[in-house]
Parts: structure tokens; C-alpha cells; sequence
């Protein structure tokens, strides 16, 4: 792309600086997560995340244009994230159950680690309508990989018949519930919390089921 | 308790006053709920909760003193149900899993139902500060209450050694989880979501487990 400065700055010099803004933005982002940890996103102030990220409140408006904007970053960089885990293990020759239980890890801790993770991720109702969309757009895309993975799943290890989205989203539920209650200074590590929860989700999917119950009733009877 | 009143009703008429309030009472709680889960509760404002109870601004804060008295009042009443259906499982008989499973199905119907539910229930964030703890401490016994009900399953139906603290919370995640993605236009049932919901939480808690996973990296090791 071209790009026309008026400032004469050399390329290789314009890249530096950007680089530089990026990985100031980057710094900015964790702080802000931890921030939004700390105190939930609605009680955080932006000047709170300007002293944890060590610049001044005026700096931090330049890289953010306010809490919605590095609330939405936060989120878009986790799923981003999530998306990336979910594409890199299409192919790598493990069985569905093995991917899925891969992907969930990696999901765990990209929401419960101490320095990029951000309790944040919830927080889509907080963006304003025209960046939420944006948000909403790519968790369902997110969504939609594990959904797939998870019926895959079914018909790989020839399972019982049930309904992949709900458990698709009882296995998410599980899973995003962590920020509201882990603490990095309680007795587990995220790394035992990760497994203990995929031993716990991966029994669920794969447990023999009520063969009889998950008949016809999946869609809406008569009676509700 | 000896209430002196200047004006003089008859007890009996006071009693009747008293319920009407009640009962009026009900109705904007049911109403707000409604609200609260179409708009979100930081969307909702009192005029919308108003309308939705067909009464008058000014009526309504007679009944209320803000969204926030609302919503306590809405997640209050929310756990005494919840609190009531662990109590009313103790010594019916059934085996724990039995139980767990009596308990949590309720569960979903709390805060799924048509008229009584309301999403606010995750919102315990949004309670200005007195009003949270006592929140907090409710759902505390809840949870705590499901936790001692979990442990008695695992040691009921002999399971492999198991966190029931990380398990109990796996289940909430997955209940609680509905709110933000059910919806009664759906193709499913809350009938249906619940018991799909239950089969599944149950086979990962009834499930064989790795057992040599589950050992003493239960705690914290050296490494994180």
C-alpha cells in the first residue's frame, strides 16, 4: 500500500516506529487486562489502565480512543487467538476428541493466563453497537469450528445422537465461567484447572447417554 | 410486632394492602426481568421496566428505589428459589445423582422460564456494594450447598478421586451460560436444553476418568 508521509522519515525508520507503537499497544492491552481483572470492566477507569500500563492518561489516548475501543482490541486479539488454535489443529492427524480437547485447552488459558488473559471476553455487551458486531461476528465464527469439531466428534467415536450446539455451548459456559472464579493465587494452576475441566467436558461427550431420551424430544414438541 | 398506624385501617384490611403490594411488587420484578433479558440489564431503563409493568415512572420508583433495588431483588428472589430446591431434594430418597440432577434441572428452569427468568442473575456485578455482599454470601451457600451434593456423588457412586470444587463450577458455567444464548423462539424447549444439559453434566461427572491423572497434581506443583 502506498502511504504518502509528510514527515520524512526513512522506510526502514517509519517501520521501527511503528513496530514500536504496536508493541506499546501490545503493553497497554495487558494492563489493561489485568485491569479489567482486577476491578471488573465497568468499575476500570482509563486512567487506572494508564498508571498500570506506566504512561500518561493523554498517551494512552493516543493509542485508545477510549475504554470501548481497548475493550474491543482485548477481545478481538483473544479471539483471534481462539480462531488460530481452532485452524491450527485442523490436520495435524489427531483424532476429533484430541482436537477438541487441544482447542479447549488452548481456550483456558488463553482467558485464565496471567498476562494475556482478561476476564474482559465477556464484556461483549459492554462494546458499543457497531464494534460489537464485529466481536459477535468472529466468536460466532469460533463458535461455529468448535461446533463442528464437536459433531465430528459424535459421529467419529459413533456416540449416542444428541444436539452439538448445546453441548458446544455447555462446554463454552464451562469454559468462559473460569474468569469469574479463578484466582491465579488459589490452589490450582490454570494447567491443572484446563485439565480437570477437559477430563470433566470430554466425559460428558463421550459418556453412553440415555440412548431411549436423546430421540425425537431435540426439537420442540407440542408442549413446552 | 406492634405497628401503629395513624390512619386506621382494620388489621385485616392492612394485611390485604400489604399483600396487594406484594403482589404488585411481583409483577414489576416479573416485568423487569423480561426487560432485563431483551436489553440487557445496562440497556434497560426504569421507563422501559414502567411500561413493561403498565404502571407510571413515579408509581414505579413508589415500589423501587432504582434499577439497582430491582435487580437485587430480582437475584434474590432468584436464589431463594434456587436455595429451596437444594433444601427440598435433602431426604426425598433419591440417591445423590439422583438429586444433583433434581437440583440442577431446577436450575435451568429458574433462570430460563418465560415469566419468572431473568438474565440479570449474572449481573452481580452491576449491585452497588452493600447490596452485592449480601448477593454474594446467598449464592456463596448455594454454591457451596452443590458442592457437598457433587462430593457425595462422587463418593456415592464410588468415581475415581475428582476436584468437586472445579466440577461444581463447571456445571454452573454451563447452566448459568444459557442465559446468554437461549431463546424461547428457539427450536428447543427449556425442557429439552435442560435435560440435554443434564445427561451431559452427568456423564462427565459419572465418567471413568483418567486415573492417574487425577492424583496429587490436584494442588499446585512447583512448575505453573
Amino acid at each position: 500500500m502506498s502511504n504518502k508521509s509528510s514527515i520524512s522519515i526513512p522506510a526502514s525508520g517509519r517501520e521501527r516506529l511503528r513496530r514500536r507503537g504496536d508493541a506499546r499497544r501490545l503493553e497497554i492491552l495487558r494492563a489493561a487486562g489485568r485491569i479489567f481483572r482486577q476491578r471488573g470492566y465497568s468499575q476500570a477507569g482509563m486512567r487506572d489502565i494508564a498508571a498500570a500500563a506506566d504512561i500518561s492518561s493523554g498517551n494512552l489516548y493516543h493509542y485508545f480512543r477510549g475504554k470501548h475501543e481497548i475493550l474491543y482490541f482485548c477481545q478481538d486479539r483473544t479471539l483471534d487467538t481462539m480462531l488460530q488454535a481452532l485452524a491450527s489443529t485442523r490436520g495435524n492427524g489427531g483424532s476429533a476428541l484430541e482436537r477438541l480437547r487441544e482447542v479447549l485447552t488452548a481456550h483456558v488459558h488463553t482467558i485464565l493466563d496471567d498476562v494475556e488473559g482478561t476476564a474482559a471476553h465477556l464484556e461483549v455487551d459492554a462494546l458499543p453497537a457497531d464494534l460489537r458486531v464485529t466481536i459477535i461476528r468472529k466468536r460466532d465464527r469460533y463458535e461455529s469450528g468448535l461446533r463442528r469439531l464437536v459433531g465430528e466428534v459424535i459421529s467419529e467415536e459413533r456416540l449416542p445422537r444428541r444436539d452439538p450446539r448445546i453441548i458446544t455451548r455447555a462446554m463454552l459456559g464451562a469454559l468462559n465461567w473460569t474468569v469469574r472464579w479463578y484466582r491465579p493465587q488459589g490452589p490450582a494452576s490454570v494447567k491443572t484447572v484446563a485439565r480437570d475441566l477437559m477430563d470433566f467436558l470430554m466425559g460428558g461427550l463421550t459418556a453412553p447417554g440415555n440412548d431411549g431420551a436423546a430421540g425425537p424430544a431435540d426439537s420442540k414438541g407440542g408442549r413446552r
